[in-house]
């Protein structure tokens, strides 16, 4: 911890899906104010990862003219700045949250109330984060769920938030071209998915800093393998 | 509680996705020996639902020429009659139990390897029930993950395993002179999915009671809906 960037300790619980903040150190962002470049300020896609609420909207305020701007939060901004928050998520397009957080937030005991809230906030999606569930996107055209890749083991889940949001981000910029509907958006949770299981399977980001193209399309193709089943109709009862 | 019957008294937790055991009355069951009528014993499609194990036992002996035969548990018979629900578990074709309970009982730390350890033991088919999150499907074929029909009330959680079941096998019964693949294992999740669906949303057995064929299907229809992405390859990196 260098006293220079954000700082984040905390712990998992054993199932690793549960998270608990030992401390946060914001140093240096406490008073930080981005200033970007020309070519920044440009950005068409424009992701803003978690970070205090304040700063994230000075940044979202510089890329005006950003196509979809998504962000990300975690617990510790809902209870020490949830003005500064909730002003934040009313200038974005998408919400990436943990389920637990999105109740936290919302106050709803539920993810689809807890969706439905923070879209009448402003953002058209939200995406809520379950951990070794999967994620589940929620747009006007309705539910999008899809399980995590099932892995033997979880080295360390440290990182899978901010993977998910990597290939679900990275996969909207290289389509920006094209109309940001929800199929689209649900390849995107694929890509987001596939990173992830990978960033998980070792520690830190050996793993990811490896990756192929090759790896990644692959992993998509089997998760839409393993989410497929045919709707055929029946006759019940005979 | 007349004293006749198993009672089972717990509460769910606030989020209605975890469980505590209050109460356990086993009264007249602790004694009870089933004997199956000759048309019960000729029954093609066995499901066990959770009791104690070695009545399981009794009754899945009973039926020797069942094609395929289910059960389910629950955390106290781990607890407190291990062995009985193991030699139970070696004898059918398929377990059906909560994630956790999947964890306790093989003591594994996630559920790619808690379902390989009990499909070791025998069963072919293991699926762990995940409460708001879905179900997840292991067998030799590999996964299958359905998340949970998103509903904006969940009334009561009290009997969603054991409607998922129903239509879980139900589907099975209906299709019991077809081989039973994956495909068809799949679709009889995302019918167990739909009828636990319907079960949540009104307390008690009202809403089942009233349930039609075509509600059942058209539930089925939009669960396919909801977890469908496009697997159209892309060029990443452009």
């Amino acid at each position: 911890e260098d006293g220079k960037t954000f700082f984040w300790a905390g712990k998992y619980a054993d199932d690793m899906n549960s998270r608990e903040t030992l401390d946060t150190q914001l140093n240096v962002f406490e008073t930080f104010e981005p200033k970007l470049s020309e070519a920044s300020k440009n950005a068409d896609i424009l992701f803003l990862a978690n970070i205090q609420p304040d700063i994230q909207y000075e940044v979202r305020q510089q890329c005006a003219n950003a196509k979809f701007v998504a962000m990300d939060s975690m617990d510790l901004w809902i209870n020490i700045a949830r003005d500064s928050l909730q002003r934040t998520i009313e200038s974005v397009d998408g919400l990436l949250l943990n389920d637990g957080e999105l109740k936290m937030l919302t106050g709803k005991p539920n993810l689809v109330q807890a969706a439905a809230e923070v879209r009448s906030w402003g953002p058209k999606v939200v995406i809520a984060k379950l951990g070794e569930y999967g994620a589940a996107l929620f747009t006007e055209g309705g539910f999008f769920g899809l399980p995590a890749f099932p892995l033997h083991t979880v080295l360390d889940p440290t990182g899978a938030g901010d993977s998910f949001a990597g290939g679900f981000m990275g996969f909207i910029a290289a389509h920006h071209d094209e109309e940001l509907d929800d199929a689209l958006l649900r390849r995107a949770m694929a890509y987001g998915t596939a990173v992830a299981s990978f960033n998980v399977e070792d520690f830190g980001t050996d793993r990811v800093s490896r990756l192929t193209a090759e790896e990644i399309t692959e992993r998509v193709s089997e998760l839409a393998r393993i989410t497929h089943f045919e709707d055929s109709p029946i006759e019940l009862g005979r």
